[in-house]
């Protein structure tokens, strides 16, 4: 039996993307936020985990990618790409026009501000701590209504009064698994990495995107991450096509290695898309 | 009489942030959403916004972004960079053994977790749309105790059981004023950029790194960000030393314009720090 951890509780966004990988054989363990997940997985508790790390109207989740920098020598192993979709979850019976109050994450709530303007126009926006939890919350309080996902409705036994409720088409979410190991080697991969630099160091990212270009390695993500000390002291996130143990790859990080304070690979692990 | 729209309550960190540019002559208008705030100052109804930008822990807020880059032609005409405290705060009379949840916005919360560990262990978190949410309603159920501003406790009448129970020191928050004309001169500037490229061309980013090395132009910020349509497909935001009406800032940028598909320039304003 295989342990998988997750952010939870049931029902969640992580959930739906965990769910897209098989689950004979595996025991999931969802956990109530993305730092007991790295917990759970350092601690050998479980074997792997799943978190989100980058929404495509939310921009990167931070606490995922502190973790790994920061606080853990875990690995991402493999990444998910869902479509994500939000759906207005209610008591069996409710109706539309019975709803008095909005429930749900504040960023799920701001992902539907134009619909909900336009078809519950007025209705307060109650806070919860996850899409589930709302979506629990809803089907205890008739007056309540949730937004949350369709496997959230099913596992507590809500009724979806409208499916896609979001204002923008193409929300996606980037879910990573994480592990004690490393990522499969498939000839289309993809590396994230940590950079941190020296002090006062000008024409450090000049220096880094040419060692990149040398190799022809595509960049598909850089950020800029305030360090946690304060505003102002950089460190970089950087995903880059190829995997770690490609010459290329393996060239530039000898190099950035030479020069820059950390260079510390997040994972190296199939690339999606 | 100046208006100054500013993201609400009473009593959040934006507030906080905002009184230290003096209120003599000001009236002030708190709105429930960023997207408000840019709202009532893009149709003249307040003269200037403040919202916060970037904090440290939590990296950048991409409403406040977004609202600049795709929604609004307004721009940043100042920024203020506060350090951000913590307060725990209850009803009067109320004691931390009293103390039977917490109350917060789920990221405030967040960045007490290891306080709360320690000294409140086992508490359930409720989650609120705002700090300021959180102190009135911890004012009105005693078991609550909410992680608010000292400011939001003085307003509402609530009282500080402990102050900066934050885990990291040094959590400092960026907040930007914006407004319908251009910020100050000074010698000392920054400028907010926002670039679109064209699709399929690797190195762009080393050809605009290589723009403003050549004006000896130092960048503090940098971040790729999927465009609002699909992950994959990214603009960045950068900011740069210098204002834009200096001669190697306007030059990179006419340099820009004729090989990027966009550059919008979100604001040149005085920097900080």
């Amino acid at each position: 039996m295989v342990c998988r951890a997750f952010l939870g509780p049931a029902g969640t966004f992580t959930e739906e993307a965990l769910l897209s990988l098989g689950t004979e054989g595996v025991r999931l363990v969802p956990c109530a936020t993305i730092g007991e997940v790295f917990a759970a997985v350092a601690s050998g508790e479980c074997d792997s985990g799943v978190v989100p790390i980058e929404n495509s109207v939310e921009g990167s989740v931070n606490e995922t990618l502190d973790a790994l920098a920061f606080d853990h020598e875990l690995h991402i192993t493999a990444e998910l790409v869902r479509d994500i979709h939000h759906a207005l979850v209610v008591a069996p019976g409710v109706r539309l026009e019975d709803v008095t109050a909005i429930i749900s994450k504040p960023e799920a709530t701001g992902q539907c501000r134009a619909w909900l303007a336009g078809r519950l126009p007025g209705r307060p926006a109650v806070a919860a701590n996850s899409t589930a939890e709302a979506v629990q919350r809803a089907i205890a309080e008739p007056g309540l209504a949730a937004i949350g996902t369709t496997l959230a409705a099913d596992l507590y036994g809500g009724e979806v009064l409208h499916e896609a409720i979001e204002d923008h088409a193409g929300n996606q979410t980037r879910f990573v698994v994480i592990g004690r190991g490393l990522g499969e080697h498939t000839g289309k991969d993809k590396t994230s990495l940590a950079l941190f630099m020296q002090r006062n160091k000008p024409g450090a990212l000049l220096m880094i995107l040419s060692e990149f270009a040398y190799g022809q390695i595509n960049l598909s993500k850089i950020q800029s991450r305030p360090t946690k000390k304060q505003l102002g002291e950089y460190m970089f996130f950087v995903d880059i096509e190829g995997h770690m143990s490609d010459p290329a790859v393996a060239l530039a990080l000898d190099c950035l290695r030479l020069k820059l304070r950390e260079v510390k690979v997040l994972g190296s692990y199939p690339r999606v898309g």
